[in-house]
């Protein structure tokens, strides 16, 4: 088992994507424009080498058609037994468009749960992927 | 009830901050020096008029000392009902040191979940809070 100066496994990015599909919700980093970073939690789905997000237009949507470099992070900790794991991807946002959109809001397992709005999709690049796990004291 | 274009409640300060402290993992967003954002899950508590981290040398302490705007968010989400919140803070970071430091890791409740190092606490202003809550459909 690898580990880093914190003591957390370090897991390889097969295990984090295994980790990262089990989710339904994660959270995007951005920076907004004027340099002060936000997170925003999204549902998404794991799609082939990309994580797919639906959206609405805003900050989300801004970033992703600029084709920027956002953060992408999910994670599962248990309270009670100080155990869990995260998984982080850097990589470029884009909106999907066209009959490729279509094709991903029809098919995919992405849920829409926002009850208006959310019509965008914006893919992230499977660029940069790395987990950690806390094992339970 | 106040709703945003996407149909979420919006939640005042307040509420934002009470389900803040009903949680004790949050993620902080920053931003590297290279302009990728990061997002990275912290255990935290909620001290008055900033949440208070525990954390080791790295990027989120390099991004406190500097006192740079970081973001921090927290929610809770239920898959099946499509129902949570997210609360989203924006501020200050700053390392607390010397006697306030160690006050601060002997009385709050702040779990150190790593194994090793984990010895500094960040602290982050609660400047801009802002909350949604999401009715389950």
């Amino acid at each position: 088992m690898v580990e880093d100066r914190n003591g957390l496994e370090v897991l390889d990015r097969e295990e984090s994507l295994t980790l990262l599909a089990t989710a339904t919700v994660g959270r995007i980093g951005i920076t907004r424009p004027d340099g002060v970073p936000m997170v925003l939690p999204v549902n998404f789905c794991l799609d082939d080498d990309r994580i797919l997000v639906l959206t609405t237009e805003g900050s989300k949507f801004d970033a992703a058609t600029e084709e920027r470099t956002v953060a992408f992070e999910v994670d599962d900790f248990d309270p009670i037994y100080h155990s869990g794991w995260s998984v982080l991807v850097t990589g470029v946002a884009r909106a999907v468009t066209g009959a490729d959109e279509r094709h991903v809001v029809h098919a995919s397992p992405l849920a829409r749960w926002a009850r208006r709005g959310a019509c965008h999709v914006v893919e992230i690049a499977l660029e940069e992927v790395s987990g950690r796990r806390l094992q339970g004291a």
